[in-house]
């Protein structure tokens, strides 16, 4: 079946992320000097953001309620005001951050939008998500921005169904073997990974490449001549 | 027309929302007076919490910064970890809270959902939001939920475009002026305002009776007669 709709992850795929949370959590770590030495301070802050999650969810604001949640504990309640103070700034200038779109998505979405739907399926915080959507400046190049607070199986079923899209005209890109992949080939659809080195490890999965069938790219600018390719392959099946 | 769809507003419309906020302010606001007496806490809290809405959005975690900046600024920086970690504790006790739907609600549903599509179309935080869906119980009687960062013109023109409903076939049912009913008659749909002693300030409007039309019950429960009596209407003209 000829694919018809392409979705894309945002967060890490398009644009920056990951990255931002990570220098503020190397800042954190510095802060909490006086307190605690840096690796119990780090891993303490990310135990911490995997257990919030079910609470608070993704996003700035979960991730500056578990920075203060560490320091709290870390300095058994001595920590003053001032770190308080500073963490929430942290989280301010997070929401304030310029979106970095990576090199070449642009003229790949551009060059796309000519023959396929694009959607932009996204997952985390609506304010935050939204909001780098429309930072980004390509939000004219999807016919449908859906953020979601998880992205799994179920999720990804509701959207096809919702859209009438057949799992088989529907490929998902994305960073995120966990989010974008696993449960997109569990229900028929296609997947095409594309790795990026500050990836979330809450986002990684163990697979093993026989038994699931995706494809891999190393680029987003890759995209249009697999798809190319692809199209080719079932003209002449 | 005939109504065909009818979408409910859920905190303050469905089930109780504002007062948790209301008991956690007073609670707060005992916390902070050794620093501040209890009116200075409490404007200052309602005033950084509308200041935060434009980058946190609406919702408890969005709330617990502001309590969190509010006792960081009105104790010059002097407030204690113990107070900070209390304001947590505030943040989880909400999260935690069981959702207490009003009575007659359900029954209501359970009746319109016989002759209508029914949908809840509710702003807020998506992961908060989506827990108190399912956690009402009610989540089985709409057809298609709709959590959204606000609720204006725009917002709601979409929707009615999304599922190919003429604004004349579309009813909104709510508590809040500014959310659920203004937005909704500037588009030339219908709203019906059903108040609520507990409506949060901001979702306030000036309005001029003469100038707009709407519906107003005093509860849920008046909602089927007068959808009986607007269809009567209807069918005699």
């Amino acid at each position: 079946m000829k694919i018809t709709t392409i979705a894309f992850d945002a967060d890490d795929t398009l644009w920056e992320n990951e990255v931002y949370y990570r220098r503020m959590r190397a800042r954190f770590v510095d802060l909490l000097a006086p307190y605690v030495d840096p690796q119990t301070a780090g891993r303490r802050l990310d135990a911490l953001e995997i257990d919030n999650v079910h609470w608070y969810g993704y996003g700035i604001k979960s991730f500056t309620l578990s920075m203060i949640e560490t320091a709290l504990e870390l300095s058994d309640g001595k920590i003053g005001g001032e770190v308080i103070r500073a963490i929430l700034g942290f989280g301010r200038e997070m929401h304030a951050h310029p979106v970095e779109v990576f090199d070449g998505v642009e003229p790949v979405l551009a060059e796309l939008k000519q023959g396929y739907t694009l959607a932009l399926v996204t997952k985390g915080d609506l304010l935050e998500q939204g909001r780098k959507v429309q930072r980004s400046g390509l939000a004219r190049y999807f016919d449908r921005v859906e953020i979601v607070h998880e992205k799994n199986a179920q999720g990804y079923r509701e959207l096809m169904e919702r859209h009438r899209i057949p799992p088989a005209a529907f490929l998902m890109v994305g960073n995120s073997l966990r989010s974008d992949i696993l449960p997109v080939i569990e229900i028929g659809a296609q997947a095409v990974y594309v790795p990026y080195e500050h990836t979330w490890s809450l986002e990684s999965a163990e697979i093993d490449p026989h038994q699931h069938h995706f494809y891999e790219i190393e680029t987003l600018r890759q995209l249009p001549s697999l798809l190319a390719e692809l199209e080719r392959r079932r003209s002449t099946d």
